[in-house]
């Protein structure tokens, strides 16, 4: 149908010349101000055609290594070097380590359902597929987040309100520049991929051991996970709840709601969110799908107030989205079709069945490893606190050796011990390794 | 297999406890203080049984809107109310345009493959996608990439030095954050997506008008386009590109390449890359598949010299990757198989095709117009210069009114008006309503 072999062919002909030509000039076979042979002159002495030759040459002075007099020829062009140098370091090799405690067991997600959902999103979204992002994500999955978000937490918003994007870290990208606001507080201690996109905007970042010193500062931004505290999984209690809300609609502060893994709750029910208590419009909520779909792949959204809303789509043109439309309609059909919700509440199931293993596990050997437990029922992870520095070190090390990711609480003697990558049959005989 | 019926029949009943009660504590009709039946009486009261009354007890003082005092019982807990609001602003309906002439016509891409590679990667990568993303992209698409740049730019490079991103925006966030420079200079006018990200970070921006003036001031980071200049299509010639490639290595500055649609010359060869020239490590080379690849979905790719490379990896947690991993393996199996190859060639002649029809067209009316045409034999837009005001602006009016999109490059009677999404028979037509 399309006829590219013969200008394909004609491509390398006239590309032998050009590359010819250029070398010997590169190598200064041809200095400055050497005349080139005539089109037709090189055409009778190479067996080249005009045209062939005519293009190379063209190519030559597009890029500048030759000048052309009229009525005269083609003549070099003056090139500087480039000066010598002793540079091209080689690359410090680095492997990506994947810890098989921190990924998805094949049980926790269902993949053959997911491939149909997206065999589906071809058949039937093929048209939308051939057109550019919604900045702000798509319609159709900002409308099953706007249900989403309804049913779950209580949040009531326009479907306009939600944008999505590849990682809270891009979303916070958006509020930090549709805002001039250059400090935020949060609770001891950080999460860090979220504070390091504050740091990378220069915000004086201010740790705080509590609501009431939150309070005490002068900050637009607070950010919090009040149904989940980071990493204990404790709960903000209504009293300071109330509290930081009053406080923000006073002082022209917002509440970030980072609301990770709201969902895994295993001995009480799901805690309410923050934005839906809030009255004033001071809360922006930031809800991920990190925890709920693979983790290869990365689906976030933020929900933000009138105000805020408004001075986004000021700003709207310069940002662009970067969740592809294939992956967004096959979680919005995903979420429509009720899979999503069924999904959850197995993986809530399933989580729950890990989580008191491992406890129970844990449990065991709790008096000779002389630790505590927190984060015990909620979350992917358990937080194992030593009382001995030098046992503290003893399992990181082990950890180390046995290939088991985790992740050391700075200032503590606190590791974050994730399981959702473990098998349910080998969790007793791991934890049996790990303290015996 | 999952028994979450039995589980959910249960929550179903604490909750109605529970929310019940929180009622009367958020409506005050339960008070500060208020004594609440023990958990034995209530059962008793209510007909539910004592665990149902028990775990809703738990949750209200999970929550803090009760407390306990041992051998007493259950209180209500003193609760601040929220001042009276009167926000709750009405959220402006925002439309996201879609103007035809900026997406893909449907001959463009072969939807079909693509969704049969896809499918390959759900069949032969299954595990992969069980497991998170490495921060700099998949070490598959690394490779491909790798090869890639090779064949089309002669670029030789480390796989690992090439760190992939949901479009270039995200990637000059990582640079900038790995490095400490303040200053950008450009060509003008400036790629404002890109620019806007350096604006983002406070960075001085300096307009320039040819690599003379960028050499005499004084910056860390030089943002061009040489094979392909914005908007016109020009090429960087040679002089200016070892003077501005001295320059870096004597000044410790580094050139970002934005190689945007090099593969998209009509009448020309591809342009070598400034990274394949650079001897110094001095050149930064952002590529995208944007325009190769559905306009659905956003892969780019940044491949930085050893020195920052290194920088970066100190950095590396600070990161994540928001491109899926099935986008990532789909598009490495596309390159493996040499169908992104096919797929580029043929892209390359249809675009031809288009660029033809239309520049034919559009000369047509030259005359009539006052106008000048450039960037005719590059990219998937033509740039119209108007010489008179109010036939620029006729133009702009008319371009609206038949819902056409277009880009006004600011401080100049030019229109960049893109084709890729016209019918190749409806160009001739198209133009004669708009010029006649």
């Amino acid at each position: 149908m399309y006829n590219i072999s013969g200008d394909y062919m004609k491509k390398i002909l006239y590309q032998e010349v050009y590359q010819s030509i250029k070398t010997k000039i590169t190598h200064q076979v041809y200095k400055f101000n050497h005349k080139l042979s005539s089109i037709r002159q090189y055409a009778k002495q190479s067996g080249y055609s005009t045209t062939t030759i005519e293009r190379a040459y063209e190519q030559l002075l597009i890029e500048g290594y030759i000048y052309s007099l009229p009525r005269s020829g083609f003549y070099v062009a003056k090139i500087d070097q480039l000066h010598p140098s002793d540079v091209n370091q080689k690359v410090e090799a680095y492997t990506f380590n994947y810890f098989q405690n921190n990924q998805f067991t094949h049980d926790l997600f269902d993949i053959k359902q997911y491939k149909s959902i997206v065999n589906k999103v071809f058949n039937y979204e093929k048209d939308a597929l051939y057109t550019e992002l919604d900045i702000r994500g798509e319609e159709i999955l900002r409308e099953e987040i706007k249900k989403y978000v309804l049913k779950e937490r209580e949040i009531e918003v326009d479907k306009d309100q939600i944008i999505i994007g590849p990682g809270i870290q891009y979303l916070l990208h958006i509020l930090i520049n549709i805002t001039t606001s250059k400090k935020v507080t949060y609770l001891k201690p950080a999460f860090e991929k979220a504070m390091s996109i504050f740091q990378s905007y220069n915000y004086e970042r201010i740790p705080c051991k509590d609501i009431g010193e939150i309070t005490k500062k002068k900050t637009h931004f607070i950010y919090l996970s009040p149904s989940n505290i980071y990493p204990s999984g404790e709960v903000l209690k209504i009293q300071d709840r109330t509290t930081i809300i009053n406080y923000a609609n006073d002082s022209d502060a917002y509440i970030i709601e980072d609301d990770y893994n709201f969902l895994f709750k295993y001995h009480t029910s799901v805690i309410p969110s923050m934005y839906s208590i809030d009255q004033y419009d001071r809360v922006i909520y930031l809800g991920s799908f990190s925890k709920t779909l693979l983790p290869s792949s990365r689906i976030s959204f933020m929900i933000l107030p009138p105000k805020l809303y408004a001075m986004f789509l000021q700003k709207i043109t310069l940002f662009s989205q970067g969740v592809s439309k294939l992956e967004q309609y096959s979680l919005a059909y995903f979420m429509k079709e009720g899979l999503f919700y069924r999904h959850t509440k197995k993986l809530l199931s399933l989580y729950k069945l890990k989580n008191e293993t491992i406890i129970k596990a844990l449990n065991i050997y709790k008096e000779k490893g002389q630790y505590e437990l927190s984060s015990n029922d909620s979350n992917m992870h358990v937080v194992i606190h030593f009382k001995d520095k030098i046992q503290f070190e003893h399992m990181m090390t082990k950890l180390t050796r046995l290939k088991l990711g985790y992740y050391r609480i700075p200032d503590t003697k606190d590791i974050l011990f994730p399981y959702s990558g473990l098998e349910l049959k080998n969790i007793p005989d791991l934890v049996k390794k790990l303290f015996s």
